[in-house]
């Protein structure tokens, strides 16, 4: 057993943060500018992607690259410290063409995705000359249960008819964003297998019938690139826009999520350790009756709290990333739940506390605490919902149980004497 | 001892629901429509008001009515479960006339303002004519400890000078605000008082130097009046503008604060019951992986949990407002305490179970939920953050400790058997 | 609605704290030695309920007497604080004859007994000349499910025949352990309704085939009066013995319960009341790294937070109380459920904050704490687990939710606007 | 970074696993059936100690032996996992002369002691042939500030005297005690460095005037080895029982703790484990209300949440464990302190979850969940109480934050628009 980064991974480390701290966070206010004008800030974007192509740091989230694919060839292990440090400003994993769903997008197509059909999108999405969106929750659908979903896919000659109406579609307001992969029944019969009913398919955006209805706000927050409420009514693609078979969509999206659910789980720690240096910063600069915050004990308390637990999570973080790259992202499910909770459940509790301790202030845009704390909400939700990742956690513990019969746990429960 | 609503109160209460069942619920879509379309919702609200004025629904938050003033005349014991059932829609007490912050510049100015303030803005306050703000809390200041603010006040000749930046002004965009009361320094004596430096002074909105800098979203909310910044450069006014003597101003913003507290704290037991209401509703509806939400066991007890905590909450809640009634605000400032620091936990603690129970959805406006987890998050900041409130009530138990040589613990606490 | 102890209570407070402070308190190390050497402290007790009886302050938990019992004649209200501050010190009920589960017992027979069984057991209960238990859970069945209980009470001619292994029969070491109610199956048939195939049954404890196994200590203490496991094998009573009639079983549990659990909670509050005063004391006069651990904010914090969850919950067992009065145990047994949750979780949380602040002495029996935190926990089970309380409050919610067609939630959440 | 255990490890957690199995526990029932009895079970003890000693599982513990020294010789990441299973059975280290405190005696005699002290002492200790306690907490001192403590070493002629009273002298009714290592205050100055005042001195247990007073139940549970008070009268001992010099007290106590502290940890991953395990069993077996506990969706998530919580504890143990390999205790002793915090937290809580799903069992002794829990409770004071832990971590990320100079913090707090 062994806890430090490797060699290669240090430099990365350092190439990346000296990036961070010499283009990414001097453009900060600038984007945020744009961005609350309404103008997606392509001008401050652009030049960082090409910068950032030209250093090597790209496509860092991707560890299967054929020779002639562009990127930086990482192990997962690898790129989590890296996903942490992009972590720390929302908007930066863009520039390094790591940005969720581009990234789960490029990950099926790349698996999945006949020669036509990476031709066409997957090689621009790795160049990130365009962007991408997935319509998988529906609004009428308990979502968290993929069997639920009730968008048709309907095949009609040599066309599938899409209808049906998704909304968290991240990105759908991007400029570039030109593809939708889209979820829905192919197979309606009543009978249907429930895991092989359902088939992704590849949208044009500008496909007749797709409709962006509305940029959803996350807690009252507009992403600059939208969660969108998407409609898509009679929308006709040829049949070669499926992506592997009719059916596959189940096993598809399972082999999506894992990957995205670490991704999230690595930049939840950069922006927990945020809160914490914000939280200290503060603490030690603001006073109240007769001494500064970092002087009461409670406040030293949440400092301390936070500082463990995120300690704590970072290397479980770590661990199932190693996990990911020695048996895969299937057999590894299980970590990747677990520490999707935690994850979920630490961002929420460390923010909170920094925003207590900023006072009012912590409630307002003027510090990042506000969208880190409402999206920390959100993650309990995304890619599912707590309460599954936790049924599939339970459920293996019990099957475990069942089968140890060698455990011999009567020799703990003693007989009762009498 | 006894816990049923007055014969009075039950009546109050059914006029009151019928009213919002009436009126108000029919019309909260278009308010959110014009709100929407940043148009402050006046041609809702209007005639609203004179429905509600003419029916005798008034003033009800303000129990010493003089015999010409209009209201409904109501003990604080009386009016929490009104306050309830306003809570439940965040736009309505203004309906009523019961909407912070004008509720609490009524009770100052009611107690200590001389007869020609009272002409000029009491009465068409207490008719609903116009509306105020409050000039409090400072972006620069850790506001938590009102000695910390900074916002000054010079006497030069026969008027006063202010000069400062506050924030959280809420109400400064509402197209009938025209009063700000400002708290700052009177005596920038180095050696001055802290509990005497402070003055409250009334300035009028259209005084030069009063500039409304921005509207300051709470965790990315825009309120439809605004919580705004408000900057005061040079604002002159007239030696009368001074509410009460100069240096009344910590002792005015105590007397202020009481009422104010707890009225927040019976509109969060009106949003939580209508939060468990939707989680019930919404449980029952909704089935993933073969079974309805509310057939899980926990989220039954989410449910559970839910119940009980707002009945045990509510119930502090009246025991206050009658304590409040039978020995005044101040002797009942540490109740007034313990039971803002309740109320807060427990409107992020229950909302965010609804908003777990309705899944993505409960990210987005469609439901109140969102707005209602992230004001429940500021309501930990609200009239003091639970820090302070935390330490009044220890503060008087300690106290309390140290004076009770009779209690005889000592017989609690064995000798060690040697 | 009011809120304060009417003068008759007020009268008895102050005439039972009295006796507390004047002779129950000075005889508590006398009591701790005699139950320490395994003596049951009947020269203690003894003494003191003469006194009582004498005082007045006798069978205080019981509502209904009729005008030849003996007791105070109280309603639970009226009990509620007398039963907080007899909660202080755990032996003393008895001294008033109001511990459990002879208090329970009393109440099943004066309300189920014939005149006969009320001759042979009710009177002297209620003069406290004897004591008795009852024999409900059992190791061998999930006991929070009263239908899988299995011991079994078979009619063989004129005698009823006892077999089954009871434990947690608190009282069964007590000296004057007369008489314990025996719940079991009195119709095995398969297709019997599993609501009335149980019965209470009357056996002596000197009946042959009933066997003290051992005293079972809880969380590793021995009460003095034993919480024991009890065996009946073959056990032969007349046909008399039965309590109501065959079948009834159930129902006598669950008219049982209501009353014994919101005593628990009455006591409950006393107990925290103690390890708050504790605490306090303690903080004031430790000392570590230069400063009284009171003046720590962390610890300033679980003082006023334990300060605040003892009134709130205070309350509620106030309000439960006066509900029972007014309609009775069985409609108010969803607030006996919520009250119950409530007061178990604040034992083990008030508890543990005042054990941290002894540092390690708050684990030794030098302090009442280390019993007071161990049996809050048991609280957690004590007639009936948190879980089967929360399971009955959230049942009552989802049934007012599928009823509450009129509650117009539609104008809540507002329809998607596309 | 890796995280799987090295094959030496791999190798070792099978041996000591088939001891346990084959040994250890078949061994358990006797055990516990002696200790009941008030007799030491050295009679079950020592054939294993001499088949541990044989096997080569022998002072685990111990990274620096000596080649004479008798040893397995473990880094501490090797010794973790291993700890781990022993602490599933709470006595079964002494098999393997891995208890507390001789674990941490031998440590400080290892370092510190003379050429004789360590021919007296350390050799017996090592080869298990007899045992220690150490005298440091005193009831009448805040002994988590050890500069508190008051015994009284003071020197005689060619004699110290000690005088004091000291309690949690671990394993002082072990038949084969023989040495106290005591703490006191050789240099009573009034201005003496308060680090620099107390020694560590050796005191055989037959010394005159050395008392056991008692043995004090932690949470009411006697442990077989006790944790006794023990009584210093005018306790005399030649000049050559000093420990290191005079003065050393304090940074002796501080060297002894760091290993002793994650010992602890590691024990309590095990125990926590078997919690865990005995709660899926239980859950599994047991029925109300017409189905498993374990189809009950609170009981997967207390039973997920506690696989999550492990594992994440878990992982923080070994690295803290790798990084007092790398660097040594003292520059890890933030990290001890952080992984202290986070595995007396974790042991409560997981075990409060056992304890629920087996109901009325769980608190009684005939599960080991009973002793877990309140060992658990006590943890959060062993070696130094939680608060003082927090301190330490808190203190630490506020002196990075100080001198954070070059974090650029300003470009995530963008500046007011205005």
């Amino acid at each position: 057993m062994h806890f430090d980064y490797s060699d290669r991974t240090k430099a990365l480390m350092a190439q990346l943060q000296a990036f961070m701290d010499d283009h990414i966070l001097p453009a900060n206010q600038k984007f945020h500018d744009l961005a609350h004008q309404g103008i997606y800030p392509l001008e401050v974007i652009e030049p960082l992607k090409a910068r950032a192509f030209q250093e090597g740091l790209w496509n860092m989230f991707m560890p299967e690259l054929e020779p002639e694919d562009p990127g930086t060839r990482l192990t997962n292990i690898e790129y989590a410290p890296l996903a942490e440090i992009m972590g720390r400003v929302p908007w930066s994993p863009e520039v390094f063409n790591c940005n969720a769903p581009d990234t789960g997008n490029m990950e099926i197509l790349k698996r999945f995705a006949t020669p036509e059909q990476k031709k066409r999108w997957l090689e621009p999405l790795m160049m990130g000359e365009l962007r991408s969106v997935v319509g998988l929750t529906e609004p009428d659908a308990a979502s968290s249960d993929l069997t639920n979903l009730a968008t048709t896919i309907r095949r009609e000659g040599d066309e599938y008819v899409i209808n049906g109406r998704k909304w968290f579609s991240t990105g759908a307001k991007h400029p570039n964003a030109k593809l939708s992969i889209v979820f829905g029944v192919s197979d309606s019969a009543p009978d249907a297998d429930p895991h092989r009913k359902h088939s992704f398919i590849l949208v044009p955006m500008d496909t007749p019938g797709v409709r962006v209805v509305r940029d959803v706000p996350i807690m009252h927050h507009h992403a600059p690139e939208g969660h969108c409420e998407v409609l898509y009514e009679n929308v006709r693609v040829p049949l070669d826009a499926m992506l592997g078979k009719e059916g596959d969509g189940f096993m598809l999206a399972q082999a999506r999520l894992g990957p995205g659910r670490i991704h999230h789980c690595m930049r939840t720690i950069g922006q927990c350790e945020l809160a914490l240096e914000l939280m200290c910063e503060r603490a030690l600069e603001r006073r109240t009756f007769g001494k500064a915050l970092a002087d009461n004990a409670n406040i030293q308390d949440w400092i301390a709290n936070s500082r463990i637990e995120i300690d704590n999570a970072r290397l479980r973080v770590l661990q199932t990333a190693w996990k990911m790259d020695m048996v895969g992202a299937k057999d590894a499910r299980i970590d990747v739940s677990a520490i999707k909770v935690t994850a979920a459940r630490l961002q929420t509790q460390v923010v909170d506390r920094a925003m207590q301790v900023f006072g009012a202030a912590g409630l307002t845009p003027d510090t990042p605490l506000s969208y880190l704390w409402t999206w920390g909400r959100a993650m309990r939700f995304l890619d599912g919902p707590d309460e599954v990742h936790l049924k599939v956690v339970a459920r293996e513990e019990l099957k475990k149980a069942k089968s140890a019969a060698g455990r011999n746990l009567a020799h703990y429960v003693l007989p009762i004497k009498a």
